[in-house]
């Protein structure tokens, strides 16, 4: 081994802290935490076991530890939470953004919530609660209260004089809002007109009147793309009436993206798409069962198909060696087609009018890779039994369970999307489903109809 | 149905261009592409069928398919160029940007590349050229070069003023670029200090030294996070020496997410990142084929391993019946390893100092699954088959197909990681490999031995 001084590019900070943890050197652990941004603690809390991440947690800065929680994973930031005392919490949580603490709010236990709620201000809490009463993943949920708002009948120069009296613009601030007397929100004066502008112009002559604004209770998938189609760091958020009620900004989209992301890989797998890979023991197997539990019910319908055959199999054996060859190979072809439907889906890429385009593609891939690989495994099987009967039925069962794959993998998540259930979480169950039953139905049935 | 006048929120763009090219109404089609934006005819293509596609592509003014073609996701692009005569793609790409054609010569086959190459004026093609010798995700392959760049030693009064002679800002300029006399970068003054401090002020008091940069040849992997950690949309790219060479925006970071996050879905089914959902069928038969020939073989090894138990499977058929049971459950155990196992290496989560406390967890939890519904599957194939003993195979059989399941989810990812190889490929191959082989193994094993 090499020292990490050395080759820094080796340097593992979860060994380091693992380490200082067993041999116990708060004050070590305290000087390297002091050292490193809020986004690297983060990071390393993630990739710490449970145990770590209480002990490191109570060397972490109080005034970092509110940035900190803004940073994490909301399966991990809720791990670390209920294991921590309340009365850390409560001083972790003291100086996070609004939007980040409403999110919290809502995914610890009761409990804890309530304890967080009763620490606030009066003012805190009351805006707290109005927050929450935008629905879930609306723009109202996710918005800043922090802009610069101006009037449209002011010279550039009076705009450019207002800010020198501040400090500071607020981040991700690419332009100004323009609102009249009452707050309705008018347009945005991005900060490369403010700067190329004459100073005598007036901001109505230069400001973008059909600047992007979104509703108050827009979700964000209606307006996450915007962030990338129009160039733009921030958007208007207005209320019903158009009035200016806040701010959204790219970094809420980077957010949203990287979760939407999670979203398909996570639930194809039965789980949360913010688990958290150090998640305590107990609670993980909890939900791990679960979805177990609903495959297992899948698998005895399959068996159960099998069950009707026991006769046949106990004729000819050798339908028991390759029946798993059918049943496999509709799983991963109905897999593919399944895949790249959850993805369209979630893209809005497939409506009524090019289904049928895309049931004609899938169907026609089944048919020639059913093909192709029917002769194949019919050749091999043949060869292995000698029974050219047997590679025959082999073949037309890949045949036909190709098809069904095909069908399956398109039409459950677009009867799925169209029921409001997510295809991502429950779309592969019911394809495995689909494709086991057909496969063993098909071969064996087949079997018994052609062989005996 | 109703008329999509007075229901908008039920128009649908897609069947508006199908009906439009059946009954071919150019004049329509041409109108109607004329009031959509870039985004809008992009996300249009990537949702219409091949020959859907290249009818209307002629229809988009000449002015917008290079923006057109900028939007579009990579597969659906290629397989839209490659369709489309070579004129039209010479005379769409004239006005893209350097980073995006850069990328489309290299996906694009090489006749039409060297074709495009040609069409191009001498210089452009050298600045092509040298931006091919950066590697691939690199940030010299991402960055433009567009930016405004300012000495240190001059005052904010004299950098308003040059900004004043300018017609707009570069997109996503939050900040400019300050350069010493050599082009060496020395550091950037945010827009938010140029308007909020006093006109007096020299550049070098305000501006941050230590601004973020990256280099020229670092991986959009090292840098694509920079943009959510520091809340900044644009980072400097720098030579070697620390010569200001480029400057890379946030928009590339949300491209570059999205990737990401479709890399490991799209892969663990077998499909390319980037893979077009309305591909001409002949090419997406052959992608596919190549995927059920690699997992045909997994098949075929499972089923050899059922095939060494032919004269167990014939006396007690019971076998047959029940062994899938036994594979599922473990596939299914071992790809949600797996699936949290591959995100958490992405996320550089995982390293040598944490990987035991995982490997104990995922034990644990396998421990605690398997004995659960081991006990639930023996008592059901005890009712169904009358026969304690068999039931009590199968469960110890579960039991052995969680643990194997839970080591091989781990370990498989994290071997296939350090040989260089991408786990979310060909992961999910060798895991299910696994646990058929083992279900099937220790299930019929079992019963040989015990049952016979």
């Amino acid at each position: 081994m090499t020292s990490s001084t050395r080759h820094p590019a080796e340097f593992d900070p979860i060994a380091l802290v693992i380490d200082l943890h067993e041999r116990n050197e708060p004050q070590r652990i305290r000087d390297f935490l002091q050292e490193q941004d809020e986004v690297e603690v983060a990071h390393l809390l993630e990739s710490l076991p449970p145990r770590e991440r209480q002990y490191i947690w109570e060397f972490i800065p109080a005034a970092c530890q509110a940035d900190v929680l803004e940073e994490l994973d909301d399966g991990v930031r809720n791990n670390l939470l209920e294991a921590l005392p309340e009365a850390s919490v409560i001083r972790a949580i003291r100086e996070m953004e609004e939007a980040e603490l409403v999110d919290l709010l809502e995914s610890v236990p009761d409990r804890l919530a309530g304890a967080i709620l009763k620490s606030l201000t009066e003012g805190a809490r009351t805006a707290i609660q109005q927050r929450r009463e935008y629905p879930e993943e609306s723009a109202g949920r996710y918005m800043d209260t922090e802009w610069i708002a101006i009037r449209a009948d002011v010279s550039l120069d009076v705009v450019a004089r207002y800010l020198k009296r501040l400090d500071a613009l607020p981040p991700h601030t690419d332009g100004l809002m323009v609102i009249d007397r009452e707050g309705y929100y008018q347009g945005k004066l991005s900060l490369s007109s403010l700067l190329t502008g004459h100073g005598s112009k007036r901001v109505a002559d230069v400001m973008q009147v059909d600047a992007d604004k979104v509703g108050v209770l827009d979700l964000s998938e209606d307006w996450v793309d915007l962030f990338e189609e129009r160039e733009t760091e921030s958007i208007a958020v207005v209320d019903a009436d158009g009035k200016l009620v806040g701010r959204i900004a790219v970094d809420d989209a980077l957010d949203i993206i990287r979760e939407l992301a999670d979203h398909q890989v996570m639930h194809m797998a039965g789980l949360d798409e913010d688990e958290d890979l150090f998640a305590p023991i107990i609670p993980s197997a909890k939900r791990r069962m679960f979805w177990l539990g609903i495959n297992l019910l899948t698998a005895f319908l399959a068996s159960s198909v099998i069950g009707l055959f026991a006769a046949t199999l106990e004729k000819l054996v050798a339908l028991a060696v390759l029946m798993p060859i059918v049943a496999s190979m509709g799983g991963i072809a109905g897999s593919q087609t399944l895949t790249l439907a959850i993805r369209g889906l979630a893209l809005g890429q497939i409506s009524a009018a090019n289904t049928r385009w895309l049931a004609i593609k899938e169907v026609v891939i089944a048919g020639i890779n059913g093909v192709v690989w029917a002769v194949v495994v019919g050749l091999i099987a043949w060869l292995w039994f000698h029974d050219p009967k047997l590679a025959g039925v082999l073949a037309a069962a890949m045949i036909i369970n190709q098809f069904a794959a095909a069908i399956a993998g398109l039409a459950v998540p677009l009867v799925l999307e169209r029921s409001g259930i997510d295809p991502a979480l429950s779309g592969s169950v019911i394809l495995t489903t689909v494709t086991d039953v057909v496969g063993f139905m098909s071969f064996l049935g087949l079997a018994t109809w052609l062989l005996l």
